[in-house]
């Protein structure tokens, strides 16, 4: 919170935006000034600062001995800083190691990627792994909260759409290869998947929707590709950490789906698993086309910052 | 008109949706059914009829000797009928001498493409002209208006997208290589360019935006694919045909544009050019991506049957 | 379900809307023919069927022996039918004595009102309880799930609102004034309050707004008038029926409130209460303005039917 | 404009955001500070400035000479400053004589009203010139236009309605009445229409949609009070002002008219016409209930303030 909204009751300072009431227990709190002496006591900080604010602050808090899980763009790219999607590189935590001996600090800061990167890196992660992939051209639908608030004008987005976000294209592309890349040592080696990326804003309250069009070094079967989405479990499946979903994936067989307002809270953890759709041969049997929906502030963004403090725990990274 | 609406003034047999009310003079007229005997005195006949009533219709006028410009899909892929977007292929309009040499009509069956192949096919010409190109990648997001009355529930769009359109990605790739396409004596030869195409459908009442990723066989500049989309005229503009556009092609320069409801009625002649924007690299600088837009009841549809009928009369095909 | 989905296994004989997934254990049922054999062993049967299929099939439940709770507004007016809001009108149940006397039925049909009534009735009937009311005068903005799919098309309110919707008014203002109306005996005497309605579609897909003006006999202070509203408890709330809300009514604070998507789900049972905001003075002292909230498919449709079906329970009805 | 954007071409210094792009010699234009000196040679000066800025500047360029019609609030509620529908209430331009007296102005301001009264206030003119009537109750459903850019955030419109919209309530009571108010020598006597008004944004670019319920002290024919709008003429028909429409008010006899996207810009000058529909009795045959429909950007803003200099002018209060 701003220092504008210390000592206020969390309902005052907030703009509650969410179809169900701000719990009482919340609403309650007070709000404190974002100094690390005003989180005595916690295991783990979540930050969603913007990202000038987090790049200040956050080093602060990892200063003074603090796990950082942020959902910030300040520090995702900076090479001891692990950019965390559970599911995908679970060993990238390991750069926690490099980042407390040359940074001093006890614990440290782990980020999160932008929410139109997350269920991309998702459905990527098991094709790669199982097939010689080549390029990757992506086209989103993306969600209006995404852009916080106030956000879109209203005007802007009736009857109408906006074929831009603000460095948005750049983000998705240059974090996908940082997650999907190895850890090789003290570095990760980004993947080298060539991606082409066009972002839209859409008329759609949550949930990123996007269009897949990926290469294969050889022909591959649609029932392969669907069968390697659908079984692809990862690390927090297998620790049954508390927000993994059952599946990463689900697959959708109808010929309609995914739709953002039907899908978006899918799995048996509501809104972290990504559904995928329309899984189907490109321009030729070497190539498939998709479209894939992720929850763009669940599993985009919160669901994905407790999953990882989760995996941190399970692997002794919060103690 | 269906059989159930002769008789009836026009005002009373349609449900008139547009913004702009109903001409008084187009209200009083009466709506006669769909046989050659009503149509005797126009020179040519405008049908945009559902594909299954097309079928059968079409070819009795062709028949009765009527010039017939079909915006149904009915006859569109047949060999001998033109497909026909004037800035792109009016040499196909030659295909009508084949067809009434074998079919022994008088004038005969001119059809225009499936509204989301316009855009696409103008902006491809210059292109693909210019350029050694390759594969295209496409994804639509397109209007609620294309898919007529009632068309779309509300349910099913309001804080949605339906990322499927029955039949229509197969339509869009077939149509675009039979226009680009070169006709070779009596046949059209398809262009061989690869094309994946993913459509889906919005909440924009009119105006088709999609997003295109070309490749191309050596480097290409940006400032040059600009150039050959805004330097693009044709025969209708050189013709000056009444309902041709000055620009075909119109490049938008700020960074967030095309944008549907600000953009589809541009142009001299509105809603009849194509807009462009976001003309950038794509992977490397062998490829391109970039955002374009066209209104798909205006350029994709009347408009083009109209100029369609405009350069038919030009080149003496009414006579 | 419609003769042709006998047979099938839910989930294939129904177009499933909701954000939430179909529950799998509902999604296997086999869907059974509307026959009264195929309900043996029920306790009460739930019918939301179309009016005129209504008309002819429930009766032949009830003639088999079966309490039926029915949405559907065919039998709604009939004098001997009970028209429930189990806060407002408990004693109306006792029309069923009648109802089976005259009909020779033994549990007998018990209906629920017209989506747009319910939250309107809830607010009045404290209001008209507690002081000497004048007319009503409701302006709705109603949400499109009320029509029902395929509904309201795409085209029809982008960009637009619907101000009318067939025989809606007149059946808010007649249901409204037999649910508030009087036992006397075995009929229903209807509440006389004046009520002058305006009926609207707006683009929402849960939830309906209504506008309220009401005039009272002598001044009232606004206070008095919240205080009334947020007090109301009824039957249900001392009876703790399972589907009863702790407030049939909320009573919000903030200016700018209810809004359908924050508010829709307020409440102990989501959805099952109605929120009131804005609760102002009118042209003067002797009238108040308020706009209110309900849930048209939870409180204005499945929940009022389950929460009668308690109350008719709790009551002994369904013995 | 403000002093920012002195010195830029217009195109520059604003955010087009009409679907028919800015014309070519408008967008050349270069912004001038908002000095008097600037407008030297003008014949009147068009002010739309916020509030609290008309507050100040405009009286500066009263006091050099010039005549201001301005759509800004400021003003609107001082004795003398006339607040013009030309319809309505021409001979208020009167008030300009004490004006100039009072104030020493050679010509003076004259205001126009908040969008949401203008279409009320010219269809209540005729009934309470016909009619001896009572009170009026409005809900309005307002465009997003109405409220400025950036306006309302999407965020809080899609799946939505706001039931609140600041300040608008009064200020459609206050107007109204000045409005339709007796000019009795140097002052205008308030109508005393009791006005009770429920002001809400919906998710419409451009109209408000109101409903109006109003009492009559006898019977009225619907049929006579739709005679009564139908052939209201006023003072800019009779001279035939550029910018008046033939018919100020518009009856639409379809059962679900008007509609904002459909009715707005009906009209001989499109979006300068009011458009009513469903116009039957109330709570009985002393009152009636109607659906209005005005344009608030066009009728609502720049087309009265026009209408108004063309009254001025065509009365001589230009010279």
């Amino acid at each position: 919170m701003g220092s504008k909204s210390a000592g206020k009751r969390y309902s005052e300072a907030v703009r509650w935006l969410f179809t169900e009431p701000i719990p009482e227990e919340i609403a309650r709190k007070q709000v404190e000034k974002a100094l690390p002496e005003s989180a005595e006591g916690c295991d783990v900080i979540y930050s969603a600062l913007p990202s000038a604010v987090a790049r200040e602050i956050e080093p602060k808090f990892a200063q003074a001995g603090f796990a950082l899980v942020s959902e910030a763009s300040a520090h995702r790219m900076e090479p001891d800083v692990p950019l965390m999607i559970p599911e995908v590189n679970p060993d990238h935590l390991k750069l926690l190691t490099r980042q407390r001996e040359s940074r001093g600090w006890k614990r440290g800061i782990v980020t999160t990627p932008n929410c139109t990167v997350t269920g991309l890196a998702i459905v990527l992660k098991p094709l790669v792994d199982s097939f010689s992939t080549g390029k990757a051209i992506v086209t989103t639908m993306q969600a209006l909260s995404g852009a916080g608030f106030p956000g879109v004008p209203s005007l802007q987005i009736v009857d109408n759409l906006i074929p831009y976000i603000q460095g948005e294209e750049e983000k998705v592309a240059q974090e996908a290869k940082k997650i999907l890349g190895t850890l090789n040592g003290k570095n990760v080696v980004p993947h080298k998947i060539p991606m082409g990326i066009s972002c839209n804003r859409v008329a759609v309250i949550d949930g990123h929707t996007e269009t897949l069009y990926l290469e294969f070094e050889k022909s591959v079967d649609v029932a392969d590709v669907i069968a390697s989405l659908e079984k692809f479990r990862a690390e927090p499946q297998r620790l049954k950490l508390p927000t993994a979903p059952e599946q990463p994936i689900i697959v959708s067989k109808e010929k309609d789906r995914p739709q953002p307002r039907l899908d978006r809270m899918q799995g048996s953890i509501p809104g972290m698993s990504v559904v995928v759709g329309r899984v189907r041969h490109g321009i030729d049997d070497k190539s498939i086309q998709l479209t894939l929906l992720s929850h763009n502030t669940v599993r985009g963004a919160a669901g994905t910052a407790i999953l990882t403090s989760e995996l941190m725990e399970s692997k002794g990274y919060l103690g």
